[in-house]
Parts: C-alpha cells; structure tokens; sequence
C-alpha cells in the first residue's frame, strides 16, 4: 500500500450534525449527506460520466490519536486490515477487488485514516460488503504482527531512514510542536514501532473502528438512495460503539521561544534552509483566517511568479528555488513553511538573511493586486476542473469531515478564497509571522560543519 | 506546601528485590531495607543521637507519569492530599503534626511525589496513622479541586509566568526532549492545568497510590523493629493494587539535529546562554558514566576554580558567571547544562563563541589531574558532613529508590565518584557533547532584538 504521509493535520470542534439528509447548496457539486442510525456518517458525490465509483471508509482517528509511547500504531492497524477476517482471508480483499477490475488501497495522516476501492459501479454492495467485514470481524495472528511489523519497519527505513529531507522534516515537527502529538511523525519513532504488538494494534482497532467514528463516501456513477439501502444492509447493522472516546488532545502552550536546527547529513546533495511557524487552521464555520493563509502561501511562493521567487531567484539570484507550504484541513494548529534553496556560492546564511528581508519587504509593500487577481482566477480554474475528479471530489470531502469540518464548511470553501483581499492576506502575514512560533531548520552537508 | 521541581528524571530498569531484610554494606549509614507483604519498600536510617525522625512516603509517580493532556495533575493532587480524608478533615494533618511540634510538607518531580513530616521520634505511629489514612481515603469534593486548581495556577504564575528564566528553562525542556515527558514542565502547562478536575485527580490517585507504588523512608531516632511493627500495622493492611500499570514511557528517538532558541522578554535583566545535552542517567548496577558525568560537571562547572570559570572569567573575562549542572537521579534521560554570563560588553555570539572554544581546548587539554583530586576531596567531605544530616540521607536514598536504583546503587556511589579517572572524564564529554543532542539557547531582553 502506499502511504500518504500528509505533513498536515485540522480544526477542532463539534462535527455539524448532518442527520438530516440534504441535497448540497452548490449546484455543481452532487454531493448529498445523511446519517445511519448509528451515527455513520455518508457523503455521495454523484457523477453519471462513466459507470464507476470510488468507495471509501474514513476513520476519525490518526497518528495524533496514539496512546503515548505506541507511535505508528495507526499506521500498523492500517497495514493490518488488510490480513484475516473472520470470513476473509489474508489479502483477499485487495484480490477480490482486482479480480473485479478494480484497485484498492489505504492511508494513515495525523487525522484520519481511510481506506478506499476504485471498481465498477455494479460492484458496490460487493465492497460495502467486504469493509464492513473487517471494520468488526479482523483477526490478528501473532505471524500477521510479526511480518507487517517488518514491513512498517522497511517502509521507515525505506521512505524516512534513507532520506535525509525525511529526517530533517521530523526534527522540524518535533521541535515545532511542545506539547501536540503533531511533533511524533504518521509512521512512528523506529524504537515504538519495534514494540508494537497486537494488544497495541487490537487495542486501537477495539477503540476506533466503529461505524460512529466513520464517514462513507461514495463518488461516482451512484444514487444516494442506492448508497443509504447498500449502506444500511452492511454497515447499518454494526453497533455504534458507546465507548467511542471523545477526540481531546494535548494542545500547544504559548511557544515563547524562536527555535532553530541544524541537521547535517552526508547524504545531502543540496543545502536548503526551512522556515516553519505555527498556523491557525481552519475551524468549522471560521474558515476566512485559514483562506488568507492559503492565499499568502499562493502569494508567497506558489510558484516562478510569487514574490519570494521574484525576489530571490530572479532579481537577487540568491535562491534557485523558493517556496510556500500551508495545509489548513487539519484538526488542531498547523504549520506554514517556507523553503530557499540557495544558488551556487551562496551561503546559508546568506539566504536566511535574503528571505526575513524579503518578508519584511513583502510586509511593507503589501499584496499586488493584479497578482492576487491572477492567483484567484487560477484557483477558480482549477476548482472547476477539479469537479471532473471525483475521486478528488471525495478525498476533498472525507478529510474534511474526517478533520470536523462540515459539507458546508467544504462548500463555502471556493467563494471564502475568492472574497480574500488583499489587506486580509497582510493582516495573516503579520499575525504568523511571529518569531516565537517559528522553528528555522537548514539540511546541511557534512562538509559544512564548521567545527 | 513548597514545591521542589528537581529538573532531573532517573534509571529506568527493575527494582532490585529486596525482599529480604538486610543490614546495609556501609558502616557509617545504618540503613536497613525490607519490604511489607503488600509491595511497599521500606528504608530506615538509624541516627540516635537525638530523639527525632524523619517519616517520609515516596510514590513512583511524577509528572512525567501523567495522562498527555493532564500536565500538572501529579503536583496537583500533591496538593489535595491535605484536603478531606475519611478521617481527618482538611488541614488536619498538618494541624496534627504542627501541635506536636513538627513540621510536614510535600513535593513533586518528574519522577516522583513524596511526602514528609519531621517530628519527635515518639510520635511514628500517629505520622503513619494520617499518611497510611490517605494513601486510601481521600475523599475530594468540587470545592477542594476549584480552590486547589486556583492555587496552582497562582502557584504557576508566581514561579514561571512572572519569572522569565523560569519560562525560557521550560521552551529549552521543550526543545530538548522530542518525545519524552520530560518535555513538558512539572507544574504544568497552564492551558491544561486550567482543565484538571475531580476525575483527573481521582484518577491519578486511585491508579498509583498504592503501597506496591510506594516506599517508606523512615530515618532517624528509630529501630528498624520498630519501624516494621507500626509499618506492617499501619501500611500493611492496605491491599496493594493489583492494577498498577508498568512504568513504561516514551522514550526519544534519536536526536538528530542540534536545536537553538531565543527567549526575549521585557523582565530579563541580564541575558545569558545556555547549552543543553541529553546525557545518560544513573541505571541501577550501571552508574559509572553518571559518575563521570558528575565530575564533568564539577571539572567543568563546579565553582570559581572549575575549567570554565578560569578560561572565561579570569583569564579572558568574557564572562561573570559560568555553570554546569547534571543531575542523574533519573529515571530517564537526563540533560547536562552550561551556563555563560556574559560580561559587560561582550555579545551572546561571543560568548558561545567562547563556549564552543573553551569546550574544545578542554577535550585538547584533558582533565588536570590536581583539580580532580581536589574535586574528589571535597566530595569525600560533603559525604561524610553528609552523614549528619539524616534528613538528607532520606531524601538521598527515597529518590534513588523512586527511579529504580537499589539500596546497593546508593552506597556503591561515592566509590564510583572516587574510582573515577581523567579518561572517563574525557570519554565521557566526548559522548556528551554531541553537537546533535543539544540545544543552544539564549535569554535575552527584547531591546536586544535586531529585527
């Protein structure tokens, strides 16, 4: 399976009760929501193009909802969905759907956890079918723990302990975060995920896996009536789990201090510095700070025409590459990040010095408005071709949902973009450009230690 | 109640059985150790030559046992523990034993919670009545936790938010620890201690307050026949508590990026730095690293004639003031510190300048063989002026007990300190002062702000 490491987390509160089914406000988006009696969320995105559909289980749980000292233990259970039901073998889920012309497949955030089917739209209650099945009936053996322990511990060493950017990017987070599970990466420490067993891994399932902490969404050539009598016959039946523990995490104090790190590596081929600063996510009905950020980021360095590409790469020639990173679906506060890459012959130093004077500057001059227009019109752009993926259309909804945002949170989302100004986007910049929320990280060579 | 927050931790690893009584190796400290049927370790400390004791009770619970989310709920039911008990009312303890003529207290760390009172020897069983009385019987109403949570938060904010170092000291913990509790301050985050209520701190007590979680420490004008009669009749009625979990935490992953802060605040009076490392801890049949940890420190730091004070204060004057400090009485680990002042005139960057330099030269010049037998004298002698204080003794042994190490651990220790040489000395800082494991921080008033 691959796994999609979101270097993202989102907005605490209550999800909005979407018991009542409606029909969703943007005429554009098929997207219909209703509740099963026990509290299963669903989310059908209609679209009669083609006669197929993608089915996908969203849990409300991810890495940030770990038992302190079991990280990777979400991801693990991810893993481990895949072995013995009590009417399924090992693996015969993924082969069923492939034997069905489809795919299948997974992943584990902070957030949330989903699993989802891509098949033909006959095969539906063949699916629900299946993921009801191991939502309640997984069997774990010891042998299944002990091999996909193996196999996380490959996937680490493969994708983290072997990657240098990797590495340095948990140090990022761990020194970002004082007190919030964001700090621990998705994939988990390398010496917890070594003690990972099946209490652990049971455990986990027994807690969080139940129809009331998921959210079905179902994209494609479907009916929300289809979707509501499949529903009801195979998840409707499962019993809510009435020990379901609310979704309270450690939040983060005060950061007080401005934090820097250096990781060093020999492995590294190109130096960068990171800045990163703590960022307001966005919040069910409170989406606008949340907007501007997204938009400075698009300003900031979105791509060869922001201001930090303008400034750096092209005017100054100090950069070759620049940067911009926010992600506001996230339950609790995210992170906005901004990356140089200096040129040739220009130092690390040199480079962090270019970019605080180039916000400064960008604080002074403010947002050029024909940029913002421009920025804006692509968004609209893409938001339209995007309503033709809609397997992108249900990604969109589930994180959101997953995070404790609502349908309208996601539809009101487009015109929220749109309504930014340009004061709006300096307002936030001044806001996040806080020194005592910030981590400034540089990926350095051996060769350049200095002492 | 004073509130002694060690910023220290302790070795991890099992308790040494010391279930059969057994008269202690070294002459000079009489100390007996046996244990109740129900678990609870005693230690007793004969001093006779006046007619007072000692009666302490160590739980092996701290702060850094606490639930993620509830910081500060261990020094927080520290002080409910004078509230209402079944038996005595609310401040009758120390009522009880101020009329006897004593005096009583309690404090709180990462790794442990301890309670004492100091008194005529006459008076051990009526000590044991009222804390055997509530290591059971506590009973807590939602008038005690609003009062006592108000107390705390002022507590909070006269020792940390109104002190700057206090503040900064916790964002260097932050930065330190990537994933231990150690990360997060004894007190408390204040968002968090702000949410404690009556289940948080019944929760805490009924999972480790128990006498399988406990050791009594008893010192003074007292026979360990004495202390075992009133002890059994006292403690060894209370059942132990077959639900006590294992003291298993998160431990750090590696650290693999040197981190740096900046603290400013209008309050500071005079910036300083401070370089933190992440160093061993004292382990039970293991402490020889400690101990040359421990004399690194003294070598290092230790005073107006320690290596840091000569190079920087006198001969270079680039500083007022230099520090080290390690404490391994740990259960996890520990941090080791250097402190420089700078003098008039000289910058931060000097100063860690100077640090950084002088750090060097000493691994270069190795340790000076005179100033560590100087070292070695002194400590001799502060051990056996030691002996005098039995109040020391306890709370010597109590705490060592209270982080795994054995009865054996406490008295091999000042031969270890002894057997010491220049090379472990050398070896050890070579461990040390791993450029990955440390944190670089600077305190600084906010006129210093460049930007």
């Amino acid at each position: 399976m691959f796994k999609n490491f979101v270097l993202i987390a989102a907005a605490s509160g209550a999800l909005a009760a979407s018991a009542a089914a409606g029909r969703a406000a943007d005429p554009q988006e098929a997207v219909t929501t209703f509740s099963l009696e026990n509290g299963m969320q669903v989310v059908v995105v209609e679209d009669h193009r083609a006669p197929v559909l993608q089915h996908m289980v969203w849990y409300r749980v991810g890495s940030a909802d770990e038992p302190v000292g079991s990280s990777g233990v979400a991801h693990f259970l991810e893993h481990l969905m895949f072995k013995d039901t009590d009417n399924m073998k090992s693996g015969e889920l993924s082969a069923t759907v492939a034997a069905n012309g489809g795919q299948d497949n997974a992943f584990t955030s902070y957030d949330y956890t989903a699993y989802f089917q891509r098949v033909a739209a006959d095969r539906l209650g063949l699916m629900m079918k299946m993921e009801s099945d191991r939502m309640t009936h997984l069997r774990l053996t010891e042998g299944d723990i002990a091999t996909e322990r193996d196999v996380i511990l490959e996937e680490r060493n493969m994708r983290t302990e072997n990657n240098p950017r990797a590495l340095f990017s948990e140090q990022m987070n761990a020194a970002q975060y004082l007190n919030h599970r964001y700090g621990v990466p998705v994939i988990g420490w390398k010496h917890e995920m070594e003690e990972l067993d099946r209490a652990d891994a049971l455990s986990f399932y027994h807690t969080y896996y139940a129809p009331n902490n998921a959210i079905l969404v179902v994209s494609g050539d479907v009916t929300p009536d289809e979707v509501r009598t499949l529903a009801e016959t195979y998840y409707g039946v499962i019993p809510a789990n009435p020990d379901l523990p609310p979704r309270i995490r450690s939040q983060e104090p005060p950061q007080r201090a401005a934090r820097r790190l250096e990781f060093r590596d020999a492995r590294v081929a190109q130096a960068y510095v990171n800045r990163s600063y703590l960022a307001q996510e966005r919040d069910p009905g409170a989406q606008r700070e949340a907007a501007a950020l997204y938009l400075l980021s698009e300003i900031l360095g979105g791509g060869q025409t922001s201001y930090l590409a303008e400034k750096l790469q092209f005017d100054q020639k100090i950069a070759v590459y620049t940067g911009a990173f926010y992600n506001g679906t996230t339950l609790d506060d995210t992170t906005f990040d901004l990356v140089v890459v200096p040129a040739e012959g220009v130092s690390l130093d040199a480079a962090e010095a270019a970019l605080d004077e180039t916000l400064r500057s960008f604080l002074r001059d403010g947002v050029d408005p024909e940029q913002l227009d421009r920025i804006k019109l692509q968004l609209r752009a893409s938001q339209i071709y995007e309503r033709d993926d809609v397997a992108g259309i249900a990604n969109r909804y589930g994180r959101a949902l997953a995070v404790g945002l609502t349908v309208e949170d996601v539809q009101a989302w487009p015109d929220l973009l749109q309504a930014v100004t340009g004061d709006d986007i300096l307002a936030a910049a001044r806001t996040l450009l806080r020194r005592e929320d910030s981590v400034t990280g540089r990926l350095m060579r051996y060769e350049e230690v200095t002492q």
